[in-house]
């Protein structure tokens, strides 16, 4: 099932997809009622789409693909240490991404599988964390590659916002480590690379960081990618997961602010 | 007014502290009605603290006091650049903070002014981020130093369950940056020093945060410490800041986990 988050007259509703062309809106969120009733439908085209879920925690994987590891020349993690991105950053699929006037040097894709969890869990083995992943949906970890090399956080490089775009929706029924990940620019292929070939996976992840932290339904678990490109205003970028969908937006020069020093 | 969250029966309400002795059940945040109505009263004795409020992003300066950078020998910031923590660790007052069984090293206590965010703030002057502060609760940014010196990130050194205090409740009328913070171990004083003996104080840091993104009502912004002190298992930690109130918790050892090395 794909469960996503729209924005109807200002207001964001859960909805599912159970056929190509519609989404049917949901009376509650899946991840807190087994069994939403359906209050309404809507056509798939001109959908609004938001984030499909405001995380309580925003967890994100930095290396874990060996060949970004080796283009880096960085090491091999030995063992798997989370990080954190912001929920002020997120945006839907469709929306823009917006570049601020000021940044300079290479700003890029990320094309990145992420985890939502489902239950509640501390101290999980691997089997259990199997069980508490509710759905699988794609992340873009844009990054200000300047920033993020002047500055002591991420911020600004990866948090300012719209530098998060997630969706389009939740996929709950996917293989979602035998898949295939593919970044596009302007429909022209930039990247293609294995969901699965990574150091630790979802589940290694949240076994270790359960042991020091509960996690919470709807946290969600960035994975990292394998392989980025550079983004400028006017462009669409797109990543897609097989089994999952296609989560696309324009990138947009951010308008000058007033008062502001060009 | 003393905005605070406890636990009634399994369930958070919202409520005020209008008397010593009396808390007032809130119909709804205060953070989204301007006019909560009363719903019941609880007495001040024995309610259950949770912490005031769950941010949607929670954000925490660094090194911000110079003394306290004096003594680390570290360089003074040439702007403000903010970091996160992770809601998971949050706690109320008077709950346990819990020492992982395998902490070796110094496991410490760091006294912090919090500010509640209370609008929402994009390219904010300093002005308007005077406005936009709801109010003013206290936190305590628990650290492992071990951990914190061993690892890429700060997920275990300062986000495991329970390092992150908070409480006893939200100070809408108080002159923040005139107080002074005390921290007590068991009653005895480990450090004393003025609020607002700040490099860059909150206003500052959301005129700069707010180029980059929008600060939401519920967000928190940690303003770092001046001086820190060890903790064990069976001390009472208090943080006091003069106008806002006291939060008090206890460490606890951890409870050792079924299959878990020693």
């Amino acid at each position: 099932m794909k469960y996503a988050r729209v924005d109807v007259d200002g207001r964001a509703h859960w909805a599912r997809a159970t056929a190509p062309d519609t989404l049917e809106l949901l009376s509650a969120s899946p991840l807190e009622s087994p069994a939403p009733s359906v209050t309404g439908e809507l056509p798939v085209t001109g959908a609004r789409w938001l984030p499909p879920v405001i995380p309580p925690v925003f967890y994100a994987v930095g290396f874990n693909y060996p060949r970004h590891i080796a283009e880096h020349g960085a090491a091999t993690p030995a063992r798997p240490e989370i990080g954190y991105r912001a929920n002020n950053a997120l945006t839907g699929h469709g929306s823009p991404i917006v570049k601020p006037a000021d940044v300079t040097g290479r700003f890029e894709a990320e094309p990145e599988l992420v985890a939502v969890i489902g239950r509640r869990m501390r101290h999980a083995s691997y089997d259990e964390a199997r069980a508490g992943v509710f759905g699988w949906t794609i992340g873009n970890d844009v990054s200000a590659r300047t920033w993020q090399h002047e500055d002591r956080t991420f911020w600004r490089a990866k948090n300012s916002d719209t530098f998060k775009p997630m969706g389009p929706w939740i996929e709950t029924a996917v293989d979602a480590l035998a898949q295939t990940t593919t970044l596009s620019v302007n429909g022209e292929i930039r990247a293609r690379f294995p969901t699965g070939d990574m150091v630790f996976d979802p589940y290694d992840y949240i076994v270790a960081m359960s042991r020091r932290l509960t996690l919470h339904p709807g946290d969600v678990l960035w994975m990292g990618a394998e392989s980025t490109c550079r983004l400028a205003p006017g462009d669409t970028v797109a990543v897609e997961i097989s089994g999952i969908g296609v989560l696309s937006n324009p990138v947009q020069e951010e308008a000058p602010q007033e008062g502001q020093q060009p």
